[in-house]
């Protein structure tokens, strides 16, 4: 897969993970989950802080995830969630080609190639959007199609 | 990433999948949901039919989804599933270096890249597990760790 692949893979996640969080109920938002989980809202801002702050430090090695601050309501959640849908584009073309096979600490804590590192900022979007899909119907709310991108 | 990252990445998946499989109570695998959505169990067949039967696909051009019959109980399941870790290794090394991205239409219904066809399988688990984890909690379990592969 090669690196535009890869971008478009993760954007298309990122337009379905912003229905998603468009489809809750302001008021259910950061109130609603199930079994003690997280509400959705609380996910999202995770992806948040792990998307642009991985990119950022992939391209200059400073870790920071203090860019995306607490946001508990839905307007400005979406808000920021088109900012870093074009501030990822931004980024991703100045990963150097060969960026993608070295290896790197996210955060200083998660060690991998930077390829891992990014799937794995994807495969956490998806696995906690998989549970938001859960709340929604539990709301009696129809999630929208997971093929659709 | 190259085609031994993205099995590699595959296998680690399936290997925590196998351990929510085993984290349900057997009673509870094809039986409990939330929201009215499917048990577990059937998403796990789902991804029995999915797996084998894409890769089998891929390599002949045979799209079938008939070798994963019913198996409503969980030592059947990871049976089935640890018969399909073995057979998704002995045909990924089949499937020809430029396959990956060519274009085939998955069990005549889904055209895309093969490299995005696999993909689409591997988030479909992924996405899938999420919901798994929710039920888990909702049953008063604790889910295995998702960076854990």
């Amino acid at each position: 897969m090669t690196p535009d692949a890869m971008l478009e893979h993760w954007q298309g996640h990122r337009r379905l993970t912003r229905r998603v969080i468009d489809a809750f109920p302001d008021d259910k938002l950061f109130s609603f989950s199930v079994g003690g989980m997280r509400p959705f809202g609380e996910l999202a801002r995770e992806f948040l802080r792990m998307g642009v702050p991985m990119l950022n430090g992939i391209i200059s090695d400073e870790w920071n995830q203090s860019t995306a601050a607490d946001a508990p309501a839905k307007a400005e959640i979406l808000r920021r969630w088109d900012e870093s849908t074009v501030e990822i584009d931004r980024l991703w073309r100045q990963i150097p080609a060969g960026r993608f096979e070295e290896t790197r600490t996210a955060f200083g804590q998660w060690p991998g190639k930077v390829h891992d590192l990014l799937l794995y900022v994807i495969d956490n979007e998806i696995h906690h959007r998989g549970q938001g899909y859960v709340y929604l119907r539990a709301l009696g709310i129809e999630p929208p199609a997971f093929y659709e991108r």
